[in-house]
């Protein structure tokens, strides 16, 4: 960033794009942070708590959120759209075409990157260097602006995935700023990302909404009483945002849907091995599987 | 149980079984523990912990074990069998083909409890009115002597399921002795035990050690880079002991296999849904998901 303090918009007031915003202030690098949401209620809490210090209502009428937007836009220097992904590309192409200041930088948090890139692109017919796409490996249960916090970011991987024409000052930029809010950023091309994040990610999210489904269908609450922390750590991504959750599984469901099919595949060949009661070769499955749990805690700890 | 204080006997120096030994001598309920286990190592380790007093090494000669065991059995009171699933009922019907003091209470704490009252009731041609099956709904990823705590059962459910035959002075007197531990005791039928274990804890092992196995198989560690939260709570569960959920699963086969099929309806239901990007059905889906989480919740609390 230039020596100057930026002038921060965020699209979204929840818990990433607050947190980005204290992350932000507390690096002393903005000066006025102003937030867009479609809730007049999250809005009043950011104001509140000091994420945002003037606030946009595009639930308002269309000419008085236009408005207030074009007369935002030509002072602001970073851009953060922190919205469901499903509206992320609409937001992007709107602000191009109203016109961004020159060196503006102008990034999303979404959790899907392929689908939005492709969606900028045949928005706009072209891709613009200033736009950056970034996923923040971090994240809650808890969602909206009273669930920010300033240290949201410390030391998690926030993956930028920039495209064919992302100019490489932007990166450096935009870089710059990830690692004053404590980030650790990383790099992958956006198709790889999706097919990680399929696995690491929304996978585990759809399998505990799945369980969570299923128990709200064929159980009656008594059974919770004979629940313990194992039920209680798995469904813990359950209680997340559906909204959020629908739009990713949908916008990566080139991925998400073969990779639930190899899953299957796996769940029939272990269902097949407790119905044919071979021991010997489910406990070769589940040492595996504790080897990998093992694995993954050594590279990103216990809590 | 009676002013006097009990001698325990205990097969298993593990998580549980080391768990109990330490709350009941901290309620000042035991003066001497003797543990047996298979493993010199984990019967020094109860014994540095102060966990048992006395130790009897299961896999010494036959005959030294047999005769160690038989010096003991006469004077205990309690006996607490502590070991994966699969190897309780050959234990409880050998002790009482060797003669067990009149009074004394035995309990197993396995996580399936008809197979275990079945083979009980086929090796020895009766159930015992001594004989309590129970299971504390507690426990952790951890095993082993060294992650015992006297503290473990402290608010903890721990469910009895008599079988017809089970005294109810002995259900009394076991009912003091975990209350004494801090325990909560609840009672429910062994069949229906098995059912709601298969939902609320055998499926959410069997699903976190699944996804981990597939990501094992499938993907390299790469992977692991881009982990989170989300996935560090879902697979804390596949951390746990193979060689005991292998003889979970098989043991409560009959209930643990039809949950699977149904589950897998689910995941093919939700599955379909992203593919047809019907996206009010699934938001409907991962709604209902959220709200069973924030009931499971409000009963078992967050942590």
């Amino acid at each position: 960033m230039s020596s100057e303090k930026s002038k921060l918009l965020i699209f979204g007031c929840g818990l990433i794009g607050g947190s980005f915003a204290l992350a932000a202030k507390k690096a002393g690098l903005v000066e006025l942070v102003t937030g867009i949401d479609s809730s007049h209620e999250a809005l009043e809490t950011a104001l509140q708590l000091g994420i945002i210090d003037a606030a946009i209502c595009s639930t308002d009428s269309a000419k008085d959120y236009s408005d207030k937007l074009d007369s935002v836009l030509p002072a602001s220097n970073v851009i953060l759209v922190a919205v469901p992904v499903s509206q992320i590309a609409k937001i992007i192409v709107d602000l191009f075409r109203r016109g961004l200041p020159k060196n503006c930088l102008i990034f999303d948090v979404g959790s899907v990157k392929r689908k939005i890139i492709e969606d900028v692109h045949s928005g706009l017919g072209r891709l613009p260097p200033n736009f950056i796409p970034v996923h923040p490996i971090a994240g809650s249960e808890q969602n909206g602006p009273a669930a920010a916090s300033a240290d949201l970011f410390l030391n998690r991987t926030v993956v930028f995935t920039p495209h064919p024409e992302t100019s490489e000052s932007a990166l450096k930029q935009l870089r710059e700023l990830w690692i004053a809010c404590g980030a650790l950023v990383s790099e992958l091309d956006g198709v790889r990302h999706d097919q990680i994040l399929a696995a690491t990610s929304h996978l585990p999210h759809l399998l505990s909404f799945t369980l969570m489904t299923w128990l709200d269908k064929e159980h009656s609450d008594e059974v919770f009483d004979f629940a313990a922390g194992g039920l209680r750590d798995f469904s813990r991504i359950a209680e997340s945002d559906p909204e959020m959750w629908a739009s990713i599984f949908e916008d990566n469901a080139r991925n998400l849907v073969p990779q639930v099919d190899a899953l299957l595949q796996e769940l029939l060949n272990i269902r097949m091995l407790i119905e044919k009661k071979d021991k010997s070769g489910l406990r070769k499955r589940l040492l595996d599987a504790r080897n990998a749990r093992l694995r993954l805690i050594k590279k990103i700890g216990k809590a």
